[in-house]
């Protein structure tokens, strides 16, 4: 059964950290929504041009089996400020749906509007300071409840390839790893 | 001084291997131009539709300092049968500037007009039979003259950063890794 992951996208947003994990979800078949907060077409932060799947105002009424929030700024800013996104990410967790976010999103977006709670969590170290509660920062990908974070383009790959296995089962993320060539460790 | 890169995209090009040379060679700080083989928009191996920096029409009577191709079916075989970009990688091997593939592209461009000649050279596994000479097959990222060939989309990071390394050296590729926490070994 093909899973639903929405991947919000916004100017300033980490490219690699949203083509890492939508390109691997999809190479799991999950059916991914690129979702804009701003228009239809983003810059991302190193100057990617993207065309989005949807705006996010076109996603509010729909549940997915996942939100993911790439990195990167001010992408994380924007993504922070967007009511429609916060509070489907509320309901996310309310729903004890998946949830992540990589890079800046973990402190930027979810600490700040409490979506952490005691959550165990890692994120970017420049934003660490940011993050409180039960962290455990030197890990690459961290998995405490429904919440999944991870700490940049550099993790981005292993942080894709534990959301599959979150949604599919480790067999699946084996399987899509292989052809990558990935090298990653399960989180959980 | 800044060095100039051409990223070959075509429909088809696998986005994580183009979007993983694209942002960090930007990082590194290199002026890194997108260049499509269609229209202005390609849409990826993964559906991920992104609007390149010019056409190759517009890039062929520059000097690039480095030329990448990026892998992904069909985008690798839309890369090939584009003349002007096959005369700027004969021009690119013949001045001895760098050029460099991953996934399908080191056989399905490189090695299928010639361009590595004896050279060492590695791909992605499926298509490890269209590749002769002395080839390394079990290596993730190989150098060989100036001519730099790597596996897959889980190699892309790796590739990249050592592309960081042959264009400005070894302690900017380190001084690029360490914010993205990214994990990679020098090939040369």
């Amino acid at each position: 059964m093909s899973k639903t992951v929405l991947v919000p996208v916004a100017d300033g947003t980490e490219e690699l950290e949203a083509v890492a994990v939508i390109d691997v979800l999809r190479r799991a078949e999950a059916h991914v929504t690129v979702g804009s907060v701003a228009g239809p077409q983003i810059v991302a932060s190193r100057g990617t041009k993207i065309i989005a799947d949807a705006l996010i105002s076109q996603c509010a009424e729909r549940a997915f089996d996942l939100i993911v929030l790439p990195g990167g700024m001010p992408g994380s800013e924007y993504l922070r400020d967007c009511p429609q996104l916060i509070d489907m990410l509320r309901e996310q967790k309310r729903q004890t749906r998946l949830y992540g976010a990589i890079c800046a999103a973990p402190a930027v977006v979810l600490a700040h509007h409490g979506l952490l709670g005691d959550l165990a969590a890692t994120c970017h170290p420049a934003f660490s300071s940011r993050i409180e509660n039960k962290t455990r920062m030197d890990s690459r990908v961290v998995v405490d409840g429904n919440c999944i974070t991870s700490r940049g383009a550099g993790t981005a790959v292993e942080f894709a390839l534990n959301l599959v296995a979150l949604l599919y089962g480790r067999e699946k993320a084996l399987a899509v790893a292989s052809p990558m060539l990935a090298r990653f460790d399960f989180a959980f």
